[in-house]
């Protein structure tokens, strides 16, 4: 094993070697550490094995054991180690700092210095400083009712569950971002790093701003395994692991070795080092006022997985191997040999002597945390529904689009809604961004450059000036990294704060899990009595997938719906407002709203407009709702209904009214339009469902209703499958047919064009069985014809325009018809 | 701007500075690539503008423009450029290669080559290499009915689409592995290389044998923006850059500047440098049979946006910002001077003389191009299909578990079938691996390491020798990265190999979008005359949400079946086989089939197994069918429908008619089971589908269906809503309540439980109508009973085994009763 100081062996073994040299602790202070140390690695593993005895007060008995032995040990040596090193840094300094536990399954280190620091007995009173008390907080771990073995949201201090893990770089950013005073101290497990979503978070130092943002200190826990596997960045050379943190922006500082005594040295003096640096960058910056990126301070700090466990059992290696990651030992109850061994193990921590006659560490080691809310585990900032203050927002009426006659308009839903974003932007400088992956300007939302540029913290280039748009202080997040643009929103809104991302439609497939991820956290929270609710998480996607007939097929994917329709209907909304005044009536909705997930969809090409703010208000609050003036069946019972949910959607089937009524003046149409997505399902699998009468006095029980819908057919199926009459629900929606085409021809692939949807109407209307067949040929031609300039040849095909619906036409039949 | 010849300046203009010096080229072979640059150049240009006149053998008229302005210029320039010297050392070396095109849009680039090679013109004759097929060529770009604007499949020599950005990387290393000839170009953007997915790819070189393999040579294009910002790499230092991919294990060579004839040279001498690198090092590991990890290398090319394109038109930068995107000039149609200004730009790149007489490039020209299939976009490992052997597979019945009485044998479906795994590993050692992230010895299939080890190229420690499973040649992948798992498996898939990924449930939701886009492109590869069917993409889930009670919430989500349920039904199909041999059959037919996404959901743990080899492969076969050995309705109505999808829900099925059983002797059951869900949809949504009949027979048209299934319960309500009897379907499955649990107890929340079931039908036969009460009551005290082991502190909760439904009651029962 190494001998020597000087970092760059592979091996986790030996005396510490490190970067910074020095030693900050006095030889009582290191003995205190080393007491709290045993303190902290005896409680990680009373949490994985204990049920009785908790301080082997009596020889360890295997019916004292936990019949399923669960949890993790690998990491928490290394992850308390940090921790408790920082805590002397927090008190001297007087830091403001949460903890970030990247590593999988880092509950046991968390939960150890929650519990040490006071913390979890105060939250939990029956979690309690005594045997008693720490007899139930060692049951309750990886048990039946009890919590898991993630820093989960019943976890003090933790904003970041890592159940999936590579989001503890991006969630920690998002915390300390507008937090000026904030350290994220971040352990970053070395399995985690492999992802992609971690590898590439590493670069959001570009958009730090050290004016006005916190700080990131993250430590990569080089912990030398995942499951069954090595680590790749514990096995390449220690040239390359330095380059590559040199070059994705840090200034790494490396802490190797095993033995405990020099090891707290080292990591107390480069913790320190780390500390002073990011201190002296941000006060340069703030007291010049001139914000440049310094190359941040990171550890690296390598240790033996399950460090200070049995290097090996029987013929296996145990400390420094795979074999540590999860219960060290498991065979304690059939093998007397090995509950013996670990018996042994867990008194070299010294429990008696530690945690004393009262069951609790004495005064003096605890003095070695902070108090109060310098506490890791008490920060505020973790509970951000604490600390969150609502948005400031203008009236949205004001950005009213102006219909006066409802469809004669046409204008941009984005561009009415990006001119209230951007005053959204304006009003809230410190506790709103938006976020996106280098769409913002491609999504039409550009105007809230003009209240807050887009964060740059790499190099300028005078082409910056003209349509750059770029500043080191900023409101707008762009990376192109779904899940770097995600994991920071998550961390902002966590930490009390608001925003909202953009996306194209078809790539926000990308995040998916990260999505489920969170929704999983905010309905936990919700079951969290302390925890206090945080603002919603809003995503606005557009770039749909009927607008998507250049970019071909791979741009066409509107299967986000179904993801988000899966998750706990507590915490999840969708909206698909039919035009501009509804999706700034939608949107101040959502940006009011709290613990959510508010999925919203809508085009950003121009539209036509059909409802006025009143009217939108109005339909937007029902959720869904008849649309008496394009409807021709006031009164009486409707021979068809023709439905809608999606902008696209329900330009085409108003279409397809008007091209009904042109055969057919007399018919009977119910025109109905879906904004709330959920308003469609029953009551008991969603707080939003219609109740089946309101649901009747809308869709009928027996008359056909073709429903155009913005995505996956099947999605209103399944959510309508119990309703009366739901078998008469034929439902047009995306299918997976997708070419380069016309917007008009990719409806017509799907089904959901005026034409079809006209056809499909006479097919189904009984009243038109007879006398149904000369309109439809009529109306097949007429879609035969239209379409056909796709091919042919020579000729280029209909502009978007030419194939929007004349506007006049409809709305003067209907009325015509209405007023008599 | 730079007038030095030193590498380091981040301004993509001035001469070129590199860091290989070397003059390769003759003047005239720098005239010679000068004009074949500008044809390829021309002809990016042409694809996006011109429906006639395509060499401007007359003045350019607005009525010749394409209508709608379609497709991206940007990165064409650098890729071009890339394409064409390489070409020379194809020639120079024979070598054996195909090109990745990772930049987003990046289709006028690979397709000019394509044209210019004549591999598009032999594929598409239409597209002849004259006038008038390059105006077809033109026209069908970006055109309706046409192609689309990235390397589609389409594309002759593509395997990469790069609609959604991140995988061009992970895609060429699968294609390399057991390739040992083949070089993979790979051009990188500088936009692709923020997502999280390509920042950790770049690490592919720990799995990546010199002596097995081939290689990748990757060319990290520096463009400088995406749509519409700058790329973080390319405002970075030079030195954070180039440690950055040392870090990586990479050997960078860098080439910068925008002046042509001297980047000439620097990209000819640096590419060859590369090559010979490579070659250098794959001789010596051959020759010494000894696989070490050398740093390979790769290149940096800085060249501005839309290179060659006017720096500015009016006041806005073009060349060298972001404006030079997409379609560079777009109001041609409207603003006369632009026209004039476009006309002048491409006639820069002197069609008239360089197209000659004929319309193509001179036979000098084209002799830059190798010939046959060494040239790029005809390499048939871009068509996998091609050179696809079948897999050897060994006879599954061989692996079968003896099943002697139905439901009396307790076993491990997963272990059963990693011995047949192991022996296909064993059987087709260079050309099939498995994949997975570091979850393959938890999935229970450690036994493939006895045929084929992990590979690992990282540092070796002592510690490998006894577990490690570590080879430098192997045949198992991991890496904690589904994103790289995923896309390795597609690059080794769609260059003719055969593979199989294992994961988790919870987070192959980390690729949704990536097997979305696989989908795609198989779908769409259907429709291309030319290409050959590849292997089937086979994912293997397990780790499944019943079993995980323990880790609680985020380990929760069956969802990913809806992401594929979505995809076209001709490549997609879901398989949860109830047991063992069930799971033999149907793996094997997944590893026999071609162009599908199969997707098999499996439990790990131990099972109880209910049907002989013989009657697996029987039920499998149908995909769908009555138990007899579980019914009691033979010959007769039955009173209810017993039916159950996936194997945990299938046992709590099957224990359910048990419950039933002992309180109603007579009730009339059956037990149906469901491994192929798209059985259940309707056949003309998926070729898979039940005739409304068969339907019928099966499920019948009036009777209370208990539906027991795997993954969230409106999956069976979307696939079966047209079904006679629709409504009298109840399906039980995960709905989002999970807590840290017992495998019971979460069944319980979800009312996915024996008791649940039984109660459920009890309260749904019409028979029971007057007498169910008290067996119902005597039902949930059971339940409650069972279930509250888990709360009472102090009591373990029960064992999984303690649940597991004790074999032979119900056999024995169902059998007497059957057999009179």
């Amino acid at each position: 094993m190494a001998e020597t100081n000087e970092v760059g062996n592979l091996s986790p073994f030996g005396p510490a070697r490190s970067t910074v040299q020095g030693t900050p602790l006095s030889k009582d202070e290191i003995e205190k550490y080393n007491d709290f140390f045993k303190a902290s690695l005896y409680l990680s593993l009373g949490m994985i094995y204990l049920r009785e005895n908790p301080l082997l007060r009596e020889p360890l008995k295997k019916e004292q054991l936990k019949a399923r032995l669960l949890g993790h040990f690998g990491s928490a040596p290394g992850q308390i180690f940090t921790w408790m090193h920082f805590n002397r840094l927090i008190k001297k300094y007087d830091l403001d700092a949460f903890f970030v536990s990247g590593p999988g399954h880092g509950a046991p280190a968390v939960l150890s210095q929650s519990y040490l620091e006071g913390v979890y007995s105060e939250v939990y009173p029956a979690k309690s400083e005594d045997v008693e008390g720490l007899q139930k907080f060692f049951k309750e771990f990886s048990f039946p009712g009890g919590i898991g073995s993630h820093a989960t949201p019943e976890t003090p201090g933790s904003i970041h569950e890592g159940g999936e893990l590579g989001y503890s770089i991006s969630h920690a950013f998002g915390t300390v971002f507008d937090h000026p005073d904030l350290i994220a101290l971040t352990m970053v497990g070395d399995g985690e790093a492999e992802t992609g979503p971690l590898a590439t978070a590493w670069h959001s130092t570009k958009f730090l701003n050290p004016i006005t943002d916190g700080a990131v200190l993250p430590v990569l826990h080089l912990n030398g395994y995942k499951i069954n596997n090595p680590t790749i960045l514990s096995r390449i050379s220690h040239d390359e692991l330095k380059n590559l943190f040199i070059g994705y922006g840090w200034k790494p500082y490396f802490v190797e070795g095993d033995d405990v005594e020099t090891m707290h040295q080292a990591m107390a003096a480069t913790l320190e080092q780390c500390v002073v640096e990011i201190k002296k960058y941000q006060k340069e910056a703030r007291e010049s006022g001139k914000a440049v990126r310094p190359r941040w301070p990171m550890i690296v700090l390598r240790t033996p997985k399950g460090w200070t466990g049995p290097r090996k059992i029987d013929d296996n290696y145990l400390e420094g191997f795979w074999r540590a990651h999860q219960v060290p030992i498991t065979d304690v109850h059939e093998n007397p040999e090995h509950l013996e061994l670990l018996e042994k193990w867990m008194r070299s921590y010294e429990p008696e002597r530690i945690f004393g006659k009262e069951g609790r560490i004495s005064e003096e080691l605890k003095s070695l945390c902070p108090t109060g809310n310098r506490r890791m585990s008490a920060n505020p900032v973790a509970n951000g529904g604490l600390i969150r203050k609502p948005l400031k927002l203008p009236d949205f009426r004001d950005y009213a689009i102006k219909v006066e006659k409802s469809g004669a308009t046409s204008f941009g839903s984005m561009v009415a809604f990006s001119k209230f974003l951007r005053d959204v932007v304006a009003q809230n400088q410190t506790n709103f961004r938006l976020f996106g992956p280098d769409e913002t300007e491609s999504n039409k939302l550009g105007k809230v450059y003009e209240a807050g540029k887009k964060v740059w913290m790499g190099e300028y280039f005078e082409e910056d000036a003209n349509g750059g748009n770029l500043a080191p202080a900023g409101r707008v997040m762009e990376m192109l990294s779904e899940h770097t643009c995600e994991g920071w929103l998550e961390g902002y809104i966590l930490s009390g704060r608001h925003g909202l991302i953009n996306s194209y439609e078809p790539f926000i497939h990308v995040i998916d899990s990260m999505v489920n991820q969170h929704c999983k956290w905010l309905e936990k929270c919700l079951e969290v009595e302390w925890r206090v609710k945080v603002a919603s998480l809003n995503i606005l996607l557009t770039a749909l997938v009927w607008r998507q007939d250049h970019n071909g097929f791979t741009h066409q994917d509107p299967g986000f719906l179904d993801v988000v329709a899966n998750k706990s209907p507590e915490v999840v909304r969708i909206y698909l407002p039919p035009d501009g005044n509804c999706l700034l009536s939608v949107m101040d909705h959502c940006l009011r709203s709290s613990s959510y997930v508010n999925v919203i969809v809508a085009d950003k090409q121009d539209h036509i407009q059909y409802l006025s703010m009143d009217d939108a208000i109005a339909h937007c609050t029902k959720g869904v709702g008849i649309w008496p003036q394009f409807s021709t069946d006031v009164g009486e019972e409707p021979d068809v209904v023709m439905a809608s949910c999606g902008d696209i959607p329900t330009q085409e089937s108003l279409a397809a009214i008007d091209l009904l009524l042109q055969h057919f003046p007399d018919l009977k149409i119910r025109c109905v339009n879906v904004v709330d997505l959920f308003k469609l399902i029953d009551p008991k699998d969603h707080p939003h469902g219609l109740s089946d009468a309101e649901w009747v006095s809308i869709f009928t029980e027996d008359k056909p209703v073709i429903f155009n819908f913005h995505s996956y057919p099947f999605m209103i199926h399944r959510l309508c499958y119990k309703r009366p009459g739901a078998n008469n629900l034929h439902v047009r929606g995306y299918k997976e047919k997708g070419n380069i085409d016309t917007p008009l021809e990719l409806a017509i692939r799907n089904q959901t064009d005026r034409f079809s949807l006209a056809m499909d109407a006479i097919d189904r209307i009984a009243s038109l069985k007879n006398r149904g067949a000369a309109a439809r040929e009529a109306l097949r031609n007429e879609q035969i014809k239209a379409s056909a300039y796709s091919y042919e040849i020579g000729t280029d095909p209909p502009s978007l325009k030419n194939w929007a619906w004349s506007h006049n036409g409809l709305w003067q039949k209907v009325a015509s018809r209405i007023q008599g």
